[in-house]
């Protein structure tokens, strides 16, 4: 298996960052993990096939079809909101880009569970911000692939 | 059902504080919610049975047995750290008492969700900070009983 | 604590069995665990409630408000069918009552955990069937009390 | 996104079928998703990129080690046995192969969501079992690709 990267967070005026975001992993070669649906979630995933990567959504409902139209292979969770325990696992890094309370949620979980978690876009206390999204793919590859 | 308040948190300085809170909201005549493990869980649902209170603990593995001992019902989800979202959830209001990553997520959660979060002893961006327990207990229960 | 029984289950025609198992188990000082909504569940909690039980509602929903009016402590899980976990594992012991595909996962869980398995008006291979609801009652307390 | 089938069960001696299942279903082009661990989960993977096939393991704990070697993606979710809802649900027809409790419960809750279930080496009742690899594969995808 590849390097697998988590890209959460939400806001309109952030997904163009999350895009190249998402672009830029996929150029390193890594496997772009998101929580499936809009918004910065479909940016990241947007930005990852557009120079061909790979992309996993993890979707808190029932139905594939809620994947947005980026996400190769889309895992049908069931649980709701505690799907973000399992993007935020599933990343050997966590990239969060904005976001809101359920981001906060993501982050926590990220940091009890030892990933390296890079925040673009926000802050968050303990976490130093990544001014650029070439900053935050550079900070959490580090020493990673 | 009565009110049920869930107190939340993590760190052994924050003890007696959770606890003070357990007894408050027991006085009250609220049942209060944990996570059922040791630390600020086990001291908020002591606070609450040494007024004669009644506790839930909503546990992370699949034994009841590894609930404190001052839990009266066990909830036994099997589901790890997910089970944060269920603490958060159980609560008509969600008092934080400390705590570090794994009590973010749970904050998180319970923003998500619209529950009303009071925070003690700890910062959290966008929430109001209560200076005493009997302040975050009066806030945690505003309108609600 | 004391001894913990979930009721699972499914179907109208198994409604008045369930509550009587209620009943039964209330009457013997067990908490009865359900997951909270309507049917066999609330059939279930009405028994115990009939005679002055205690009753836990483990909910697959984010509201409260979703339990039914026989649950003294609503644990709302927000995780969906996953709540099936909470419901198996949470039982010193499990009863099924009828049931359809959902029960399954339950009796599954349940069996996974190794927790005591009663089965009424159903058949699982594997699995003996009890005759009556005070036969269903008296082997799942089997050395439990 | 193609066709995500879900492979589940369990017992050694259904390893050599759980292979051919595998072989077959990335012969057909699709994906092929499992729980990521062992046995019969190893196997069916094992299948599927014997013939360059892709594969998804749905992961119970906390780590990505934890998957099997024929594992391209794997989701890991936290969340223990709750994760086998994430497993049926992923696929668009889920195909048992042998098994235990832990299957039982997978394969109720694919039935709850409606999703297609073939059983083969073993009986559910309510269930028609296929006779060969090749019929599972065969029913599990009529009218699907």
């Amino acid at each position: 298996m590849g390097v697998q990267v988590a890209v959460i967070g939400s806001g309109r005026e952030h997904e163009q960052r999350a895009e190249e975001v998402g672009r830029l992993l996929a150029e390193r070669g890594c496997t772009v993990v998101t929580g499936g649906l809009g918004g910065v979630m479909a940016a990241a995933a947007r930005g990852a096939k557009s120079v061909g990567g790979t992309t996993i959504g993890i979707l808190p409902g029932e139905r594939r079809a809620d994947a947005n139209e980026w996400i190769d292979h889309a895992v049908v969770t069931g649980i709701g909101h505690a799907r973000n325990l399992a993007v935020a696992a599933s990343g050997d890094a966590v990239i969060a880009v904005g976001g809101s309370w359920g981001t906060l949620a993501e982050i926590g979980f990220a940091m009890r569970l030892g990933r390296r978690v890079v925040v673009l876009d926000r802050d968050v206390e303990g976490l130093k911000r990544a001014a650029t999204p070439a900053e935050a793919v550079e900070r959490a590859l580090a020493d990673l692939d």
